[in-house]
């Protein structure tokens, strides 16, 4: 039917005010038939504090299995429980990465990675996707002034280098926790790792940390400004010099937590869960459940590594743990 | 400082690995100092129901003052009481408006409209966005084969017309539930009507389902396929024909509610609250109740459509009330 007659056909069959025949509308062909889309929407999501400009930029997500194991002192049944309640697959850790970058006005830094062009885990494709995100916001890589570091896994470090081995942020001072750097750089520290994972932890922190990157490296102190309007904060645990970062401007602020939680619908509702990347996990528990009780009772803005895009909400109390409430999405920045 | 001497300074002041001096580097002058950008993500969202592709296509936020008898039996404390338990700003309604595009590889339709592109309440330039957002997610408005529409109140009609008069959609038919074409378009109902906010919902409904859009107008009834693989469910109450939509395919499928709760924060927690936008608040909160619990209880999935964007997830019991738990974003359809 062409569009001329079907229209004929509607006007008849539509019959003004009175149409109140039911449609089987399901029957007749379509006009478009337009192909489906199979793209998200790009990955990135903008907000203000004071007067500086968030951009979080989505680098997608890891697609681990579950194995026992995964939380040192909780069963894959226990983790499988925890997520059936937030309504997530079974037997598989969908951890979310969210870089932000801040620009202040002055300065354009990046806060942490994401884990780089080259394969990560087996969720190849999946992830490794801030430059895309990048580029979807329009943020030139070489526009970035500084990369501000959490902490040295991988997902945080890794994408400081392209696929070749290049600068990603050519431009870019590289701004790490002092007693990060020194943990890892430090040979009997090595020496004495037993982990796997730890150990595995201290090859890929050499391989990246070096080179142009170490060229371009310089530490920052806790308690210290890192760059203008963004304060270092000591929360070691998941890794001995593992920070977070206040971004303040004009009375507002927020809590850019790193991995004080990975994934907070598993380790904001169990503060209490050993994560198998916590490098010491006794501390992180107690970082946790320091900086959590803090939000809480400031009702503090918070931005979350690993959660769920766009990673920034605020938390509340949750029965024996904790829970985020996402911001609402706004396009009014 | 140009950018030559500047990587001078760092290879100078970054001493490789032994670099442990706090940084400075708030002092330093940027390179680039990237001007902020002021732009939100596009606000669409896309996710798949078995074969079938859905875009979630954001219109934007109402921003309404919140007054006594914005909830008919809660006072506007009891309100500002919920807004701070969802990290909310006081006194405003910020109520998000979502509708959807449906591929259905053979169809694309639009269900609801959003608020158009003429003025709506007090919040011009925050609503009306849904043009916006589907050139954003690559869909011709002249592509859409069927507008859906769920029930007749503006921010689900008005979108029907440009702010010219002409159609947003000029290639669709336009298909409405019988039972509110009825009710808007029968002068008895309209003559018995009282509160000011019904009369101002006859007067708005004759104003768009006229001229054009009328001749377009195809009903559809309740239990039957409005196109295939959209199914119409009878909720009524928030208007006398309101309609919800499920949406299935290949075993999987997403209750489409519309308006069953206005937005989660406020109606699904207090699903005994009646909104001043109910024309039957008592048979609305009947509606509310049994669709909540049988969502909770078959752990459906739910399109909301003033859920926050990208407004799709699950719900559970929460209290005296509900509570929506999110999908979690994902860049992988």
């Amino acid at each position: 039917m062409d569009s001329l007659s079907r229209r004929a056909l509607l006007s008849v069959t539509a019959a003004g005010a009175a149409a109140t025949v039911a449609a089987s509308a399901g029957s007749r062909p379509a006009i478009a038939a337009a192909p489906q889309s199979g793209q998200q929407a790009p990955g990135f999501y903008r907000y203000k504090v004071g007067s500086i400009e968030i951009t979080v930029v989505n680098d997608g997500v890891s697609r681990m299995p579950i194995t026992e194991g995964f939380v040192e002192n909780a069963s894959k049944d226990a983790v499988n429980a925890a997520l059936d309640a937030a309504f997530l697959e079974r037997d598989f850790y969908a951890g979310p990465y969210n870089p932000i970058v801040i620009n202040t006005g002055t300065k354009l830094a990046l806060v942490d990675t994401g884990t780089g062009e080259q394969a990560f885990q087996a969720s190849k494709g999946l992830n490794g996707r801030l430059p895309l995100s990048l580029a979807a916001a329009g943020i030139d890589p070489a526009a970035i002034d500084a990369v501000i570091i959490s902490h040295y896994h991988g997902d945080h470090i890794n994408g400081l280098l392209k696929a070749d081995g290049s600068l990603a942020f050519p431009n870019a001072e590289i701004l790490v926790p002092a007693a990060e750097h020194k943990f890892w750089t430090d040979d009997g520290e090595r020496s004495r790792a037993t982990k796997p994972r730890v150990v595995a932890g201290f090859a890929n922190a050499r391989r990246v940390m070096a080179g142009e990157v170490l060229k371009r490296l310089r530490t920052y102190d806790w308690g210290k400004e890192v760059i203008g309007g963004v304060t270092a904060i000591a929360t070691p645990g998941h890794t001995p010099g593992h920070s977070s970062h206040v971004v303040s401007s004009g009375g507002k602020s927020v809590y850019v937590q790193a991995d004080v939680t990975h994934a907070p619908f598993l380790f904001a509702r169990h503060p209490e869960w050993h994560f198998m990347l916590d490098v010491d996990p006794v501390a992180a528990e107690a970082t946790r459940r320091k900086v959590y009780d803090m939000l809480v009772a400031d009702r503090m803005l918070v931005q979350g590594f690993h959660y769920p895009f766009p990673a920034v909400g605020h938390v509340e109390k949750s029965g024996a743990g904790y829970r985020e409430v996402l911001v609402n999405w706004t396009a009014a920045i």
